[in-house]
């Protein structure tokens, strides 16, 4: 541990998977204490060795210390893991993978026992927690008087983004940046699927791929004026219809390269109903609009 | 037009859609000499105001320079307005959207015309042509020697990359990277369509959203190293059988925020699919090869 241990603010953690053992490692490294319990104690042993407190039971790394941080498989497991423990006074900061709604009923089960909750979705996988350059962050969401407390010490594994003091806010823009990530991979393995029989070298194509991405992903900044303004079509390159027009020779090449065009054809699909409802002079932001019920 | 036109290659151009007017003015500012002929004359006469000379046939166009640019609505097109014209000795550049097929059937045609061939697929729409700073740019594929001798001149419109002397890589490259936009439109538009009934301004998502696109978009990067290598399992941070345990949080938000997960699910299923096929340990790569027939 280092000499200025005694301002750091301690730390409690619950979950040692390889999420929860990465932030325990970030902690440790800047010095927090911290108390750490993980159901099969195997894990936390190792941490032991490298300064943490290790408690035999929940309730015990709970009564430690006034910020408790979980970190578990899932949100049935939090329920499980505090069962019948004293939350009264507590700062609740939960990092465990939920759906909105989990978070919200998480968040009023918190506060029912007494505990001021905060929710977070971690934008990172373990290797790039407590490395700041590798861009990890994760948001929160929930109590904002806990955020405001706490920013510093959550902060050190990661970067910190709140988004809002309802619970369900975090989750929500965890799981919409990576659905949109999987949008982005599902492209780009049917951009290599494309290739896959061709005298072409697929690392020859990633960078140009990479490229293409990375300067067509601002184009959601425009999506985002169209949905705030309710005009799709004013000042459109290349609209709807044309698009449309355009699909066929994407459809053609996957068939002749012998690809299932199963990732592509639904997002065509809702252009073209989009284009059946008179919508051809718009660019491509209506398709959201069918996605709602 | 300028003093230095003598030093330019002149030009002829068939086809004055949005893209051909666009190419077109950009070689007018740049001082080439330009011949240009369009099915409809309307669209030709505005040029001719600006320095092109037009002619009444496509005949009369190919026969004014050896350098021969096309860039009609489709390869039927082409076809079409180049039946029966002399194109022995001609520089054949086909910038029309098309599939690779078509690309290397067109070529076989021109060769069997007595043409050079070159083909183009145009990575811009028609306000970043003769803009570099936009970053447009043509891929192009077939003679590499039609490709050396006028790069200059095909630069002028836009940035050039030459992908192979195969007729049909060009088209390729040019599907490749755009269904795989579309990929990334489609995940995109899922992660705007998760907020659509929230309290949360879709232009505060928007950067967030856009830098995590840029962000994940060097996966591909990986994905291609582990295509050429053949091994999908070394050094995986997040493995399938993880991925595919986080899926039912993504399925249960869309369902919990009224959103049809048909732009997420394809994706998923073949994440399933490899998974139940005793590939867990690896990563998403072998995704690819369920596409592939």
């Amino acid at each position: 541990m280092t000499q200025n241990t005694a301002e750091k603010t301690p730390v409690t953690l619950l979950g040692l998977g390889a999420m929860g053992t990465a932030l325990a490692r970030a902690w440790l490294a800047a010095g927090h204490p911290l108390t750490v319990w993980n159901r099969t104690p195997a894990r936390a042993a190792v941490l032991a060795a490298e300064g943490a407190h290790v408690t035999a039971s929940a309730a015990e790394a709970v009564a430690a210390n006034p910020l408790i941080v979980v970190c578990l498989l899932d949100d049935d497991s939090v329920g499980e893991a505090l069962t019948g423990i004293d939350l009264t006074g507590r700062d609740l900061v939960n990092l465990t993978t939920s759906t909105p709604a989990q978070a919200r009923a998480r968040a009023e089960w918190a506060r029912a026992r007494g505990a001021r909750y905060l929710d977070g979705g971690i934008m990172a996988v373990p290797p790039m927690i407590g490395a700041p350059e590798a861009g990890g962050y994760v948001f929160y969401s929930g109590s904002r008087e806990v955020f405001e407390r706490h920013q510093k010490t959550l902060g050190v594994p990661a970067g910190t983004t709140y988004v809002g003091q309802d619970a369900g806010f975090a989750a929500l823009h965890d799981v919409a940046l990576l659905s949109a990530m999987y949008g982005m991979f599902a492209g780009a393995a049917h951009a290599f699927a494309l290739i896959r029989k061709e005298d072409i070298d697929p690392a020859s194509l990633a960078p140009l791929l990479a490229d293409w991405l990375v300067a067509m992903a601002p184009a959601v900044h425009q999506t985002a004026d169209r949905l705030r303004s309710g005009d799709y079509t004013q000042g459109v390159v290349s609209n709807l219809a044309m698009q449309v027009a355009g699909t066929p020779t994407f459809l053609s090449t996957a068939e002749q390269q012998g690809v299932s065009p199963e990732l592509l054809s639904p997002y065509f699909a809702l252009m073209r109903r989009r284009l059946a409802e008179g919508s051809g002079e718009e660019d491509l932001t209506g398709v959201i609009d069918l996605l709602v019920r």
